[in-house]
C-alpha cells in the first residue's frame, strides 16, 4: 500500500463475532470478495474457536479454502484445538488474543494473562513447527482501560507487548477494546512502547465508541505507526447500544487517509457497497459516517 | 472555562433549524435550562431570520425574553430587519453568516459574498449604535470545501476571515460546512489564519460527516485554537442520510475535552440526557457516539 500504510480489516472476524446472527458460509465467501474488489487486501477471515462458544465463527473449516484468490488471510487462533484445526485447512497467517487484565481475559478466553501467555508460547511454537516463516499476530486488548479494572498503566501494556515479542510475534495489535482513549493517551503510549518492540511491528485496533478513533489514528499516524485495523461499516456493533461505535469503520479510516493526502487503493464507494450488503444481511442500518456519506453521494452522481 | 476552552452550544440555533419539525416555545426553553443544568453557558440561542423562511425559528422575539438566567446567550441575524426585531427585545450578541463562494451564500441567504459582507457592515453598525460594546460573532462557512465549487483555497478563507474583522467582529467562527475536512487541512488553515487574524478570535465550527471531526479538534487545539463550537446531540441532522453526522455532538467534545485531561464544569450525563429530550421531542434517535455511551453507562451504574 502506498506510504506503507496498511489496513488490516477484521470485519470478518472480529465483526461477524460479536453480531448476533449467523451468517451462511456463502454470504461471508461473498462479503470478503467484495471486499477484495473494493481494494482491501489483507483480511482476518476468522476464527478457529470453537463453534460452541462462537457459532457465528462455526464454519471456519469450510470457509478458509473456499476463501477468494487475491486477498492475504489471517486466523484467530484461541488454544493449540484450534491450531489442530486450523493447520488441518492449511491457515498460514494466525493471531493470538490477549490482554492486560486478568478479569478481562478470564472472561473472554478463560485464562489469566499469564496462562494466555503461556498457552500462546505453545501454539506459536506448535504453528512453527508447521509454517516456519508463518505469520503471527498477537493481540493486546485493554491496552488504555479495561472495562473491569479502568485505567490501565501503560507501562503494564508495553509488558504485555514486550512478551508477545518475546514469543515471537511478528506484529503486535494494541487495542482500544472499549473505545475511551483519546490522543494524549496514544501518544504516552506509543512513544513508551517504541522504546520495548520495534514501531514498524506495532499495530493500532480502535474504537470509536466515544468519536476519537480518527484523532488516534492521526496521531499514531504522526508517531510513525504504519498499520491501522478497522471494520468495514463499523461491523462488530456496538459494546453500549444500538448506534454507538465499535469498531473504527474502514470507510471511517480511508476517507481519513485519503483526505489527508495519503493514497489508497481502495475505491471508498465500492467499499461502503460491501458494508451495505452484509450490514442488510444482519438486518442492521449503516452507521458508518463515511459508508453513509459516500452511498449519499452515488445517489447524486453518476456512478 | 478552565484552561479557557470556550464551547459555543449551537443546537438550539443550528440544530433545530435544520430539523424539520418546529417546536414549541416552551420546549426549547427546557432544552435551554437542561443545558444550563449541565454546565453549558455559551449558547447561540436562535435566529431573527425571517419566520417565512425558517419557521423552525419563527418564535425568536418571544423566545429570547424568556430565556432562563445563568446563560450567556447570541442570536444569528442576517441583516437589518432581523437586527430590528432583536434589537427590540434586547439581543446583545449577534453573529452574522457568509461564506467563502458565491454558489453558497446565494444559495442561502440570497446574496454574494460581497454582498453580503456589505449588507453585514451596516447590520454591525447599527447594532453598535444601539450596543457600543455589544459581542459580535461572524461565520465564515464553507471554510475548506464548498458542496458547489469543491475545495476551497484556504487563503480565500483567510481573506473572507480578515474582511470580517475589519468590520468589527469579536470572533470569526470558521466552518466546515459539509464535514470534509482533515486535520492536515485545519493545520494548514490554521497558520494562514494566525498570520491574518489574532488567534484568539478565531473559533472553528466542525461538522462530523466523516469522523474527522475531533481529530480536527484535537490538531486546532494543538495550534492553539480555544474556541469550539459544537450542538448537543449532534443536532442538525445530516447533510446525507439518516445518521450521517452533521454538527460535532457537543457530548464528543466534552468527551475528548475530558479524557484529553482539560477540565470542564459540563457534566457529560445531564447533557447526554438533554439531548434526549429534545431528541425524543424531534421523534429522533439519539446518535451522538458519547451521548450513547454516557446513557449507557448511567444504566450500569447507580446514578
Amino acid at each position: 500500500m502506498s506510504d506503507g500504510i496498511r489496513i488490516i480489516e477484521v470485519g470478518p472476524r472480529d465483526g461477524l463475532q460479536n453480531e448476533k446472527a449467523p451468517i451462511p458460509t456463502p454470504m461471508k465467501l461473498t462479503f470478503i470478495q467484495d471486499l477484495l474488489n473494493a481494494g482491501i487486501l489483507e483480511i482476518e477471515a476468522t476464527s478457529f474457536v470453537s463453534p460452541k462458544w462462537v457459532p457465528q465463527l462455526g464454519d471456519a473449516v469450510d470457509l478458509w479454502p473456499s476463501l477468494p484468490r487475491g486477498g492475504t488471510y489471517s486466523a484467530l487462533i484461541p488454544n493449540q484445538k484450534g491450531l489442530d484445526r486450523a493447520v488441518s485447512v492449511g491457515v498460514d497467517r494466525i493471531a493470538v488474543f490477549t490482554a492486560t487484565s486478568d478479569s478481562f481475559t478470564k472472561n473472554n478466553i478463560n485464562m489469566t494473562v499469564e496462562e494466555s501467555l503461556n498457552a500462546f508460547s505453545e501454539v506459536i511454537g506448535s504453528f512453527r513447527t508447521v509454517y516456519p516463516t508463518g505469520w503471527v499476530r498477537g493481540y493486546v486488548s485493554t491496552a488504555f482501560e479495561c472495562p473491569y479494572e479502568g485505567r490501565v498503566d501503560p507501562r503494564r501494556t508495553v509488558a504485555i507487548a514486550q512478551r508477545l515479542e518475546a514469543l515471537g510475534v511478528d506484529e503486535v495489535s494494541i487495542g482500544d477494546t472499549i473505545g475511551v482513549a483519546g490522543p494524549i493517551e496514544v501518544k504516552n503510549l506509543t512513544r513508551l512502547m517504541e522504546d520495548a518492540v520495534p514501531i514498524e511491528k506495532i499495530a493500532y485496533h480502535f474504537h470509536d465508541t466515544h468519536g476519537t478513533a480518527i484523532a488516534n489514528v492521526a496521531q499514531a499516524l504522526e508517531l510513525g505507526i504504519k498499520s491501522f485495523d478497522s471494520s468495514a461499516g463499523g461491523l462488530g456493533g456496538c459494546p453500549y447500544a444500538p448506534g454507538a461505535g465499535g469498531n473504527l469503520a474502514t470507510e471511517d479510516l480511508v476517507y481519513f487517509l485519503q483526505r489527508s493526502g495519503i493514497p489508497t487503493p481502495i475505491d471508498l464507494y465500492q467499499l461502503a457497497r460491501a458494508s451495505l450488503e452484509i450490514l442488510k444481511t444482519l438486518g442492521r442500518e449503516p452507521l458508518a459516517k463515511s459508508q453513509l456519506a459516500a452511498l449519499a453521494a452515488s445517489e447524486t452522481s453518476p456512478m
